[in-house]
């Protein structure tokens, strides 16, 4: 069975009715599961996050831009989050029995269909970028719905899907495919965020670390602690493990414990499998990547340290 | 006292006495300190490895490029190597006292100076070169000595020193200044290869390791077990003692042990004492980092398992 994680942004994170009214489309799409929705005040942007059947998806996400065109004119929209569109941004994230490739096909079928029905000029991104400058959502995102109207008529901005003009309240959407995102923290029992941040900078890829690593410190006022905030862009080439115990190996010279870490959002199964192997293999206890997922969070709670962690934070418990 | 590392190599590996007049050319310099020098037959090539003070090293080099234009003709010259000067390639590297900038200025006075006064092209390269297509040697060498023939007319590979127009026996050469590059093995006590890949996968840059490590998996015939092999481009970024123990962190899940590991050629003072420095953390020591090179050695033996190592492997001990 074909899953696929979408993750549209609309540009409404104030007005809870209209929220109300605009999630409450997903009502008529039970075969996809809204897993959450999370409307940001000073954004004034809310974020859904959806898994289910590709096809099914596309259903769901064109009921989506229809009730956006009804309820949001970015004419009135201010906020603190950069924004092109009443959505401003849909990624098909690959799950489950799907291949990046796919999910990039399911992205131009969607921009196609809301070009065509909606004339929404529609901009294909990361893994579904057609040229470069496209690959990074804020460089297509530049000047945002305000620039739009000048920026799109220039050649080199001619939308991949639709008219090479602005929608005149809706604007415009960017729709791609990506990797599944990570986010990852490392609690460091110190409050010195000097030394976290050598941490961060050891394993993250802009200052010569891993590849797939965005990293930087944070100190947690509540807390009383510092973290290495990070995000992992490719849970396969950049393990959790990997990365945990290379924060640890670091952190030794200091005399500094890693007491705990956390999963922000959700996390695939898979990825959270690849570590316990690790775990399993250096303590010589047998593997099995079938295990189920309540025996998963009792090893990332074991090995990984997880802290407020359970099965709900798994995008496989929703599948 | 600034001091750079030069490693000219030149077209000649074969015919001894040849090797033996032009390598004599150090004689006469003996501000310039001749590390070693290597001498390839399958390559046709020797591989010199200089160090010593910039200005005396200009010296010294523009006597080696007098000897090979005597001593070599390209037309006559077959090896496994790719190659298209008598000299084919200079870089300056920093040691000591001396920024990278200070050794393009350096690459660039000494193209300016061979091509003055020997008519002969310089391209600069590595962290020298002007133009992005020339930061990599072996796309300005593509072609080689008899291709660099018609490539030199296309505006596009004009040098950036001397005419555009092969020299007709010694060709061109490159010139540049790029950073000390170590060549560090760690070895695996397995013969499996495949597994050895995997910590080679872990840390290398092309797989989504380390940013300035490239490492691969090799089977050591007389040994009898296998290794990672790795250039470490740029030390200061990672360090010796994070590759290690991340390739031991690796290795545990399969329950192999890292016995030893080795440097190949040279390597600085300041990258074996940025790695004591951890493990003297570690093991809650003092730390000096202006220890003796006796005590360098000792720690490298005992903490990164360096064997077949002494103090003759470490630039500092010839300055």
């Amino acid at each position: 069975m074909k899953i696929v994680e979408c993750v549209p942004n609309f540009s409404e994170g104030r007005d809870q009715a209209k929220i109300k009214r605009i999630i409450n489309v997903f009502e008529n799409h039970k075969e996809i599961k809204l897993v959450n929705y999370e409307a940001d005040g000073d954004y004034n942007r809310t974020v859904v996050t959806l898994i289910g059947d590709p096809d099914k998806m596309i259903d769901a996400l064109m009921d989506l831009t229809n009730i956006c065109l009804k309820e949001i004119d970015l004419n009135k929209h201010t906020g603190e989050h950069a924004r092109m569109g009443a959505i401003d941004v849909i990624p098909f994230i690959p799950i489950s029995d799907i291949k990046m490739k796919e999910c990039v096909k399911y992205s131009e079928i969607l921009a196609e269909k809301i070009a065509d029905k909606y004339d929404i000029p529609c901009f294909l991104y990361a893994e579904a970028a057609r040229k470069d400058d496209r690959v990074n959502l804020p460089n297509i995102r530049k000047g945002e719905f305000e620039g739009m109207k000048e920026k799109i008529k220039d050649p080199n901005w001619k939308p991949d899907f639709g008219p090479s003009k602005r929608h005149d309240t809706f604007g415009s959407i960017a729709i791609g495919a990506r990797d599944f995102l990570i986010a990852y923290n490392i609690d460091v029992a110190t409050d010195d965020e000097k030394i976290t941040n050598r941490f961060a900078k050891a394993i993250r890829q802009s200052s010569g670390g891993y590849q797939y690593v965005q990293a930087g410190p944070v100190y947690l006022e509540n807390r009383g602690h510092t973290q290495v905030t990070m995000n992992i862009l490719n849970y396969k080439k950049n393990p959790i493990y990997r990365i945990f115990e290379t924060v640890k190996m670091e952190a030794k010279r200091y005399g500094f414990d890693i007491p705990s870490a956390e999963i922000v959002g959700l996390v695939p199964k898979d990825a959270l499998i690849r570590s316990l192997r690790y775990y399993y293999g250096v303590n010589n206890l047998e593997f099995d990547k079938d295990m189920s997922i309540d025996k998963v969070v009792d090893g990332c709670k074991k090995y990984l340290k997880f802290r407020d962690f359970d099965a709900k934070k798994i995008i496989d418990y929703f599948l």
